[in-house]
Parts: C-alpha cells; structure tokens; sequence
C-alpha cells in the first residue's frame, strides 16, 4: 500500500488504478488513501476482481454468490475525493493458450464475458454503475471485445509473442520478435552440440524453446533451424538434429522462448535490432520492472 | 574468449581456468593467449573436459575413443609461458538429484569416477600427468572423495541448499538457508490463498516450492505450513490446504525453492538474516554474477 500510494503521490501520475476483492484490503487503502493529496490529479481507482473461472484472485461472480455487490457497495460507500469505484476487472488467463480458436472463444464467452456480464447485470439491479470492464489478453481479446461487456483490454505479449502463443491457431497475425541470442560452445559429436543458454537465459516451464538462425545476407527474419533443444542444465542448452551440421563452436543462434515473460524478466535489459543486415543495435531499453512481482 | 582474457589480465587474478573439449577453440585460445603478459600472475590453466555420460559438453572417455588423448597432446603441446595444462574437469550434473544414496554412489562410480580414473590412466600411459581432476557437487562429492582419483570438488548449493537436495536421501546435514518472502494478497474462499509470488520470483521447473512461515517468537527457524502450492502463472501463487486459515491479507510466507540456482539468479540482491527474532536484516548481498551464462 506504501508503495502504490507512492506512485499516486507522482504529479505526473494522471491515473492509478487497483484491483480489490477483499473488505480488510479495502479498509486498509481506505485509511490509506485519506492524505492523498488530490488537487493535482484523478482519485485512486479501485476496480472490483472478479474471478473468471481460473481460481486466483478475486471474488466469485453471481449468481454464485453475492459478495462482488456486497464488496462493490462498499468499494462506492468510500469514494470521495481520495478513492472512486473504477469498474471491475475480470480476467482469465489460462484462456489465452487454448489452442483451437472455436475452443477459446467458447470458453471466453463461458468465462470472462459471462461473469462480467452478470456482475455488471446485478450492479446495475443495485444502482452501481460500473465504469469501466476491463481485462482480455493477447490470445483472447477479439472474443472479449465480441463479447460486447469488455470496455478496455489489457493484451501485451503481442509486442514479443513467442511459442506458447505461437501454438494458437485463428491468432491475430503478430509475429516474433523475441529472440535469447546464443553461442555453440561445443560440438562432441555428429548431431549434437551445445549451446551457452540453460535454464538461466530462457524460460522452459511452458516448453523447451526453438531454435533460429541469425537471418542470412539479405533475408531480414531469422530461419528455423530442424534441430530440438532439450534442457542441458542451469547454464547449457542440447541441442539435436540434423541441422547442426550447419553449425560449428562459435557460430551463433538465436533461441526462440516457450513464454515471453518469463523469459524478459530473466535480463537487465533488451536489445532492439531494426534489421539484422543493417547497422547492428539500434537501442537497447533497460528492463525496470523486472523482478517477482512485475 | 576476449571477455575470459580481460579476467587473466586483472591483476589480483592468481589464477584463471577454461575448461576445453575442442581443439578449434583450443587454438582460438592459444592464439589469444599469446598477448598474456604473465610475468605477474601463473599462466591461462586449460582444463579438458571428460563427458562423464550426462550428454553434454565433454570428449568422451577412453575406453570409447582416444578423443581425450588427442586434444591433452594438443594442450600440452602449446603449454608454455601464457599456457598451461590444468588437468582434467569430470563432473555429472544429473547425478546429484538421485534419491537414494547407495544408487547416487554407483552412479558416480560408474560415471565420473570411471571417466576419471580411465582418462588419467590413458594420458599417464601416455606421458601426460594430470595435475587436477576435478568434479563433484553437493549431492554427490562425498562419493567422488571416495572414488580416490578427484583430488577438487565443486559443491555450491551447499550453501543455500533447495526442495531438490531435500529430496535425496543420506545426504550431509546442510540446513536450508534460502527463502523467497511473499505477501498473501488475496483469500477468496476457505482453503485457498493467494501469493504475490509466481514464476517471476521462484523456480517452477523443478517442482513447486514448499511453503514454510516465519519464525515464531522465540523459535530461530522457519516451520514448514501444510499448504501445498500451484502455480497460478507470471506473478502469482496459488496456496490450498488447512493451514490457509491461519493466514489472511497481508500475512508474510516463506517459500522453499526447489532449486536454488535458478532462483537466486531472478534477483538483483539477497537479504542475509542472521536472527529472524533480532534485528532483521543484517547484510544485502549484491548478486553481481547474475544473467544467462553465470
């Protein structure tokens, strides 16, 4: 709480928004919101979770039970000038990896939208209007926003995407722009060598990565290479197949992650290349959010 | 290759090891350690490294081929001023996570015991002595000082020790020491909890972490709480099971990696409490050997 009211406290901070789906969370922002100073911008926005179906946080939506009105009359009982009800979240983030595009958008409907539109049916009953919907991801938000309940969407890994989402089918044509830059730093025999990238350099809790080429004179992508990574440790990368005959010690690779935030967060910073051909680093963007929580 | 010569050239460096299983990047090295003025430090140590069957980096061990032979002669032969045969490096990573002791035992005795003994014997045959064999880690260099032809071990995780090295059986008694601390943020339903801590903050590939309280008064260690935890994604912990009731918004926890290696790099920092019940934190470590490689 000291430190979301910190970001508040910034002059330049037009707008801060939390999710709540507890009363003992609410009382704690509630007494700490009471010396915000809020000439200079907007009240903190407290946006009611509502648990889409994945069983993380937020309260279940009705007509399970009644607790997201019970939670919302007492999220609009405290607005003021420190604190507003800004809407409700409701999110699922399972949702987005289910591969056949009729599955995803079905359980979308069932999920998210459902729970949404009956927490916004029930609060409107009550006379609570509810600003703002928000939630949806990079695998999903087509059907949220066909769901017609979602007014602001939330996708991100379409910046990067990366293999995960890259399994999807009917995805919205974003392509990979992430890529963990590896060396071969040994070759032990015919069909096998190993590269400088374990588990340290790249995300393999949703699957090994795959494995690129750097792009060749004048051909701007990276190509895939038919060879799998299996997991050499914390510190090393296997990899087999026929192409690594292509490849001797030295020789770079560019390995293509299973997720993407996993794998961002694993780093300092990122470096931006506009074309592998050209000049090399075009700008390298330090990673300030990294960390557990970020 | 230039990253490891700027090491040799920093003067307190006694001395610098590079372990090589390839005789291309033995001459890369040969070639740039020719520059190393050594008269203030010993020169480049150049270990070749033995495949003691894990599938990774490494020559095989004789008796399979006389790889190992070959590439020591090649070392040997460009020993000198800037160069010199370091020994043999031996070591089976997958090893240190067998379960039983007596199965651990004849593993590494099959494994980088064999490889070592039959390596050194090959290059003594050959005219070659090998000034140092070294291997090992924290599951199993009891069982390498045993094999009598390791004359260094390498055991890390000691220090810190995880859920994996808790796992085995007839093991030192070295005491965790490694904690992730998380808030619990949410409590949406009886028996179910939810943490601020997910994949970004602990390692998952190797099994979720376990989950243990703060030391009560008067009590110096961390007692183990029946919950079990599943991950809940990027940012989130999910925690069920009887003792979720003792715990409400805002409580602290502690959480168990399963494998240290790959935690500890998702920080910039490690706080070091000497007394849980005194004052807290004693020392904040930087972890400056953070990032992919390291």
């Amino acid at each position: 709480i000291d430190r979301l009211l910190g970001l508040v406290r910034v002059p330049q901070m037009q707008h801060v928004g939390v999710l709540v789906d507890n009363s003992k969370n609410l009382r704690d922002l509630t007494a700490a919101a009471q010396n915000i100073e809020t000439s200079f911008h907007q009240p903190l926005s407290i946006y009611l979770e509502v648990d889409a179906g994945q069983g993380r946080c937020g309260v279940p939506p009705p007509p399970k039970s009644d607790q997201a009105l019970q939670l919302a009359r007492a999220i609009t009982s405290v607005s003021g000038d420190q604190i507003r009800f800004g809407g409700i979240h409701c999110y699922q983030g399972i949702l987005q990896h289910i591969r056949d595009p009729e599955a995803r958008r079905s359980a979308v409907m069932d999920g998210p939208v459902k729970a949404a539109r009956d927490t916004v049916k029930l609060l409107a009953e009550n006379g609570i209007n509810v600003p703002v919907v928000t939630g949806a991801g990079t695998g999903t938000y087509l059907f949220e926003c066909e769901g017609g309940v979602h007014t602001e969407i939330q996708p991100g890994s379409f910046a990067f995407m990366d293999a995960d989402y890259g399994a999807n089918t009917g995805m919205p044509s974003f392509q990979q722009s992430l890529f963990v830059l590896s060396t071969v730093i040994s070759k032990p025999e015919p069909g096998r060598i190993i590269c400088d990238a374990g588990t340290k350099a790249v995300d393999q809790l949703s699957g090994p990565p795959s494995v690129f080429s750097l792009p060749m004179e004048g051909n701007a992508a990276p190509c895939k290479f038919n060879m799998e990574y299996r997991c050499g440790g914390d510190e090393h990368g296997i990899l087999v197949g026929e192409d690594t005959s292509k490849l001797d010690v030295g020789d770079k690779l560019l390995l293509q992650p299973s997720h993407c935030d996993p794998t961002v967060n694993l780093y300092d910073s990122i470096h931006y290349i506009r074309d592998f051909n050209g000049p090399s680093v075009d700008t390298v963007f330090d990673i300030e959010a990294r960390g557990p929580g970020t």
